[in-house]
């Protein structure tokens, strides 16, 4: 069957899907955890062949490390699934419900939004997260995994799609894509499939959103700032940069433009400098910071994402010039204030139009776990339906029920019958 | 200045408009009533022009009525303001917040979407309902409505304008579009514009969602359904269909297909086709409708969007067909079961995607004000955001606001330090 065919009758049985209850979704999700400890050999063999064949690659060490699958992920794994069990059902529900008039009764309810295709990185344990976020919040997903991850991923899924078999779900509730040019079919299937989550480059995720009709959630970049106030308390202020900055460079949570207040630069930027610089930081900067520290220079259009050891520096003359640049040069993902000064912080979390906006702590906080989602599948720079990590709060839609008793408009529009609009 | 220079200035004062207090976009909404009510005679003999023009170009009776803005439609225009002024403020309302360690605290708060587009049928009481939802929202909007009132919105944009500029808000908060080639010029500012909300045809609609790298939000068809159940209470049905197609033919809620369960079609249609027709409706049908009553025979891809005193009818077997023709061949906005069985009335309600779901009422119900939200924006058939009515809640979005005293995460990927996720 081709991709097209696979979620045209996935969009078909979604709808049943969304009507298990969740006793029935979580019991997928604890067979899922059953049989992934069952067989846990076979995945592991699985991994096997990957590495070596990344090894035959001559993928780096780092790289190598994240593509591993043994017991210490597994653990993980099994953790997270029953945090997810113990997760409140994110379907049904009730946001708002009012009686319109005598006997007409609206609700609005939390509903799946239906099939979702995720185009992850090589990470054996990105299959298992979304997944099962899936399964919990009711909604039918396409799966395709980095091709250095093939063999683990197809054990993964075998074990994920069983299981799911066993409980009673749908068959084609979970379907997985191996093909590079099944990526392309996909985007094409805008009449199935409700959302696309993409993760990965910069450049792959631009390519998903200029090529496909479908709604895209996710984020292209991540330019995340700190800005130093004229207040900051600096002894906070370097730990937190050298762990934004360093603690993972490849994050799209990393930061990667500092803003000083001019009138801390002086006594601040050495200090800052030299503890990036024993970590291995390149530092770049404006003119004016250069006159202070020694930087490779940066002209205005020089603030991008490096994801790497290195940082552009500028100065700023108050927290409205820097919310002015987070605004401007910022990709509106997570950005930071340094600052003793309560007013100050309160301006600049309101003012800057960013899905994240931090006050005294590292912009690497911005992540699903931490926040204490179970989970996520992704970052979204998007204001729309989701914005910063996604769990299943993100992965669920609303509609509104109203019922009535023969109820019609022409009694309303005639003024024979009013609206009184009651909460209940 | 061109519009994508007087939208960038915008962009620059969205954040400025997002941090007014409730008090003052409040105190903005009431100054426009006012004024509007000390202005009256000159909107009146604006309107007398875009009339005189109208009539000139021999336009139908009925859009004339729309086009007309008298006493009447400005007392409508007082109220809705006062309803307005009177709702809860949608900013800064928090939708999470968690303690993720001692002294490391989360909140999700609301906030302005920033920049909105608003594209307009030629209706003066759109413009006035519109800037006022923008403003109570904290958002900025750039206004073009339809060239059949341009002298009436000219006038009202004036008033509203100056209103702002009277109580203190940002000079570019609101901006008038006149020209048609504007559309095309605000269609590219993706770098400044967050959001267009195009109202009007299905053509126009789709042609704004196929030019713009900008989020839209809308719909462009309206196929709206009602299933008459084998137990439904056809004293029930008759009229609810009766107004669901006649009570205002060119809405995008009014019913196009009506489906009938096989085992009451013998004695239901005939008593429905005699209504309608006695209404002027004219009935297309599948061959088995045609050997019951008399109608145009419709093939499988013949259910369409009539906007027209046309239905569709066709025969199903159960709720189960019921729900799987809507699913393929609705559009997601409206529809509704006629039955007296509870269990199929949920199930139709869970199982069928659309915006409403609607048990014995007509589907002309689908209206912001018809669901006391004050005012709408528009009907979103996206799952994304808003869905359905668009009023005050479907303008803002949300951003996470993370608040520590140098938190860094290496002490929580080390171990030193452990999430602890507590609700506060």
């Amino acid at each position: 069957m081709s991709i097209r065919e696979k979620v045209r009758k996935m969009k078909e049985e979604a709808p049943y899907l969304a009507a298990f209850s969740v006793k029935k979704r979580n019991e997928a999700l604890a067979r899922i955890a059953k049989n992934l400890r069952a067989h846990a050999e076979e995945v592991f063999a699985a991994n096997q062949k990957d590495l070596e064949a990344a090894e035959g690659n001559g993928i780096a060490p780092a790289v190598m490390k994240r593509l591993k699958f043994d017991y210490m992920k597994l653990a993980d794994i099994l953790v997270g699934i029953e945090q997810l069990i113990g997760l409140p059902d994110p379907l049904g529900k009730v946001s708002l419900s009012r009686e319109l008039d005598k006997g007409l009764t609206l609700y609005r309810v939390s509903s799946p939004i239906g099939v979702i295709g995720v185009i992850f990185e090589a990470r054996p344990d990105a299959l298992v997260q979304i997944s099962t976020l899936c399964i919990k919040s009711g909604n039918c997903a396409i799966l395709k995994g980095g091709k250095e991850t093939t063999y683990t991923n197809r054990a993964l899924f075998k074990i994920i799609h069983d299981s799911a078999l066993q409980v009673g779900l749908p068959p084609n509730c979970l379907v997985q894509a191996e093909l590079h040019s099944e990526i392309d079919e996909l985007l094409a299937c805008h009449e199935s499939v409700d959302l696309l989550i993409p993760r990965g480059s910069n450049a792959f995720v631009q390519h998903i959103m200029n090529n496909t009709k479908i709604p895209v959630m996710g984020h292209a970049d991540g330019i995340c700032h700190i800005y130093v106030d004229a207040d900051a308390d600096t002894l906070k202020a370097v730990p937190i940069i050298v762990d934004a900055k360093t603690q993972y460079t490849a994050a799209c949570n990393a930061v990667e433009t500092i803003l000083v207040h001019r009138k801390i630069a002086k006594a601040f930027l050495p200090r800052l400098a030299q503890t990036l610089k024993n970590r291995g930081v390149r530092l770049r900067g404006t003119a004016e910071v250069g006159e202070i520290i020694d930087v490779e220079t940066i002209e205005d259009d020089g603030f991008i994402e490096y994801l790497d050891l290195i940082v552009s520096l500028k100065l700023v003359s108050s927290v409205d010039d820097a919310i002015e640049h987070i605004n401007f040069f910022g990709s509106h993902h997570t950005d930071c204030i340094i600052t003793e000064n309560g007013e100050n912080a309160d301006r600049f979390m309101q003012m800057v139009d960013s899905a994240g906006v931090y006050w005294n702590c590292s912009t690497r906080f911005a992540d699903g776990f931490r926040y204490g989602f179970g989970a996520e599948v992704g970052i979204s720079t998007s204001k729309f339906h989701a914005r910063g990590p996604v769990g299943l709060d993100g992965l669920v839609t609303y509609k509104y029920k109203l019922i009535g008793d023969g109820h019609i408009v022409a009694d309303y529009a005639s003024g024979k019958k009013r609206f009184h609009h009651k909460e209940i």
